[in-house]
């Protein structure tokens, strides 16, 4: 049971790592912190986000929590685990939030002690600002929050990383296997960020806004991106993101041919889907 | 010089034809309405976004008016200038909201009585609801305005549709040729409707709401389309959206072939540059 007298260990207090402390401590939660740099740990405690935080892994400190969160970027958080999982409190629950699943879910699972259990899931929200000075838990309110449970896991603690979302204040908790997760998120997210970056860099735009509206500001403010996780994520997924993209290169070929042979018709059927479908995405 | 003195006709009372009478109404202006629907009318005398309106277009009504607002579809927007100029009062000027120019503009000028002017502006303004019913001004706010003058036009009469822009409250008024202004909103504007539908219905998504992001939210929200008018101004653009798609479509396989060769410089420069004009565009 995920009660509030548990104590919670953030490994890595950037954005979402920050975030998740600010809403952990809100509920009444203990919150430690784990990460590289002392700026963000002094800026978390002035902050309230955290109760104490370390730059360095001291074995006592990280043995004192019952539930760690990983919040690092994908290679990071592999090697974090190989090399300090010898020290984490036995019977600890672990868990993460990772925007792929398939690469690292089967991966620390195969790695880790017997005696700790890995729930990996992913929570649908950011910002186009990094980092725990920009965290903020209202980012969860009304958001999606994926569960990634495998063979390996238990009823219980899969129960516990759902309680962890609702805990966080997500508005919709969902469970998939970690492929149909990367499918969807090959889709939904991987695929929306090339369209944004392949908008914002198909030509020169420089001199372009002032005479831009609001389309082409919603469709490119996720081309602020962090290259560096952005471009991890992407090739960790790298055979659904093709898929994705071909699909949706199609479909553009498709409206690009209609409007070359003026078929108002073929142009109004898509429009007519593509309006009804959309209300379905409504938060 | 657009004193408020002045009397706007608007023709077509939709929702930017509805914002503009509304925005026009606050700054003192006398605003008239010639619109097909009853319903529009007596909606926006109640909620007085206007003083009279008439579904017919009666010529005494029509000479009334010093300056007249076309809020048409484009085809519309022609058929009603060569049936109903000649009630127009001498000296008055015209302008419209029409989101392609070249196509328009030229053929206004050249049918129109001499002693009219015809300068033609584009409001980059909008909403996913249409009607007058959703009529609200605070959409110009902190938005762009575009005047499309010609040969054609004289200075005093281009003067007064950009100071229109600033009356109903648009942050940055510019000046583009109708070409010019054609090619940056097949880019801006119509490729990115394009992507938006394309992404709509590229694939099944009707199961996918409980797990999206903000980000396909974003660049899906003008997936609500009025169908009959974005194919007509798909349409009376149709060379320059074909070149935009192209130019669009060879980036996304660019960062295809990024992903595919796990080409993490190129993804990674791709990203940071996208990042960096990103900035410019903000509000």
């Amino acid at each position: 049971m995920l009660t509030n007298d548990k104590k919670i260990l953030i490994v890595g207090l950037g954005l979402i790592g920050g975030s998740y402390a600010q809403a952990l401590k809100r509920r009444g939660f203990s919150v430690g912190a784990v990460t590289r740099s002392q700026g963000s740990i002094d800026y978390a405690l002035k902050e309230g986000l955290i109760d104490r935080g370390m730059t360095e892994v001291d074995p006592d400190y990280i043995a004192g929590y019952d539930i760690v969160v990983f919040a690092l970027y994908p290679g990071v958080l592999l090697k974090w685990i190989e090399a300090n999982q010898q020290y984490i409190k036995s019977g600890a629950l672990l868990t993460d939030v990772t925007g792929v699943k398939s690469k690292i879910v089967y991966k620390v699972q195969a790695m880790l002690r017997p005696d700790l259990e890995f729930v990996g899931a992913h929570p649908m929200a950011g910002r186009e600002v990094g980092g725990v000075r920009n965290a903020d838990c209202s980012i969860f309110q009304g958001a999606n929050y994926i569960v990634t449970p495998t063979a390996a896991n238990t009823e219980a603690a899969i129960a516990d990383v759902e309680e962890l979302g609702r805990v966080l204040g997500f508005a919709r908790i969902s469970r998939l296997n970690p492929e149909l997760h990367d499918e969807m998120i090959g889709f939904l997210s991987q695929l929306t960020h090339c369209i944004a970056v392949a908008l914002m860099t198909c030509r020169e735009v420089e001199h372009l806004s002032a005479y831009t509206g609001d389309s082409f500001r919603d469709l490119t403010r996720i081309a602020r991106i962090n290259d560096e996780m952005w471009s991890e994520l992407f090739l960790l997924n790298k055979d659904v993101l093709l898929e994705q993209i071909d699909l949706f290169a199609g479909q553009m070929q498709a409206i690009r041919e209609a409007v070359a042979n003026s078929d108002t018709d073929l142009l109004r059927e898509l429009m007519r889907q593509s309006t009804e479908r959309r209300a379905l995405f409504d938060k």
